[in-house]
């Protein structure tokens, strides 16, 4: 009987996964397949799915074998009690690529003082090397594959990386803290600070007045996980009295982030618009026919989601 | 015989570098010494020297057993007829570090598109992330130590890497091209460019009309090498035709670079005031004092310059 694959996206995203989750099931040997955007719910053997599909219940998708997430992220569904069935997230190799490229780059851009230099053309001859990254501490917040892949890249390039995590990670070349105490030395240290942990009611906020004071005068914040990990207000705040230097945000509580929003126009925030890291179409489809061919093979699925920890 | 050593460079550098050198003279063991910036010519045994120092007829310094420059470029005092003496460049760790960290700064900062979204904070949420590293071709010309580095880390980063020098080199993870057609090569694929050869009567004007017309259309170029490796006129010409995207120079043929200089104004050129690598006076420090103990125990010097290369 050929699987029943249903495509749970918005539509200007089928023209651009189509081909190639086709290219990736025929390579993955999946053999006789239906993949449609229409498919009746009792007849679903997979979903792939983005959060963000008018599919929000899913109580009629009697067999179905996995909700397979384009998405790193999946905090819009872990609470969706419908969703019984196995959930996996997208780790995707590209998508990793991609945040890894953004932190690196945006970080070394604080590092090396750049924007005095794109905004000040003025003519005058200013000496002044940038001090060398073994001297610029930077803090990343999540040691997840996303977070480690970052502080790995970061310490090759000479930074001294600090990671901190709910459970105690270790990665070589870089100092793992965990727990709250950890959280206070990982933040007091960080003149660069990164957020990358998942969002669950625990870490909303995480980024709050407090932990802000924690952090040294003049410290840099790049935030390319989720919005709700930041206090707005409180980070607005602490951007205006000068006790955080600057703020590079690709995540918001909205997105689009509302054209009026203060973030936009606010001398000491950069805001790109949720571009740190997305799924490349290439590299998830070939993520998401291996998880296929695992359930079929009766073999587990590969990044199932523990909806307990919400991650 | 306590050594003298002459400090020969501009006197705010003396401030700088007095108390590293010290620290590492003696860490190095060299026992009694007199470091000075005014020691008769006869009696100086080595001159720890920068190319801008008073210090341009080196006959009387009859018993001098080294030149240690203080610059990686000395470009300016082989052409010098009275420097019979052995004249060593400076590599320093500190040197080859900031060199690594800015070339990856400025390539991440083009390959992401980040003066897009730091110039264009206007409320319009535009989606579209960059490729990846993977998809975006860059080209060192120069494989000399600070090539060599910068090439190591952004193959690192997935970038693809060619690198191109005189003679042909080998580099793991990196295409290395040498000769007139690896130079073509080289030059044809270089979505970014970044420019580490030496600067010497073969190198001035490499990157000509010529050169720029046959890198791909929108290609970024990168300067931290020196001035004169640049035709300056193809390059405006080339920018203000459309060709050349963006270019950011570290330096230039006259520095600091004139305030009326069309550089400055140029929408799409960043000037930076030759920042990309400077001498780390601790890390350099140390260079020197290694190079005086060889000199002292009858080993070569380190570094020595090829002065019919002219590097």
């Amino acid at each position: 009987m050929p699987l029943n694959i249903l495509f749970a996206a918005r539509p200007e995203r089928w023209a651009e996964y189509e081909t190639p989750l086709r290219a990736a099931f025929d390579k993955a040997g999946l053999g006789d397949y239906t993949l449609s955007m229409d498919i009746p719910p009792e007849d679903v053997d997979y979903i792939v799915y983005a959060p963000n599909s008018p599919v929000q219940d899913f109580t009629p998708y009697t067999r179905t074998k996995g909700v397979l997430n384009l998405w790193a992220g999946v905090e819009q569904i872990t609470g969706n009690e419908t969703l019984t069935q196995p959930l996996a997230r997208m780790v995707d190799d590209g998508l990793e690529r991609g945040m890894v490229e953004w932190v690196t780059g945006h970080t070394l851009r604080y590092h090396l003082g750049m924007d005095a230099h794109l905004f000040g053309q003025d003519g005058v001859w200013r000496k002044g090397a940038p001090p060398l990254a073994k001297d610029r501490p930077v803090t990343i917040l999540g040691l997840g594959a996303l977070g480690r892949a970052c502080a790995e890249t970061l310490a090759h390039l000479g930074f001294p990386v600090t990671g901190w995590s709910r459970s105690q990670k270790d990665v070589p070349g870089v100092t793992c803290l965990s727990g709250d105490d950890g959280l206070r030395r990982a933040l007091a240290s960080a003149q660069i600070l990164v957020l990358l942990v998942p969002y669950t009611p625990q870490t909303e906020n995480l980024i709050d007045a407090d932990a802000l004071d924690t952090m040294p005068a003049g410290a840099f914040i790049i935030n390319p996980g989720r919005g709700p990990l930041i206090d707005d207000d409180a980070l607005l705040a602490r951007l205006d009295d000068g006790h955080i230097a600057h703020a590079t945000l690709d995540v918001f509580r909205t997105e689009p982030l509302p054209a009026d929003h203060p973030y936009w126009a606010h001398p000491k925030v950069t805001v790109t618009p949720h571009i740190a890291s997305d799924t490349r179409a290439d590299t998830a489809a070939e993520v998401i026919a291996e998880n296929i061919r695992r359930g079929e093979a009766g073999e587990p699925l590969l990044h199932l989601v523990d909806r307990d920890l919400g991650y």
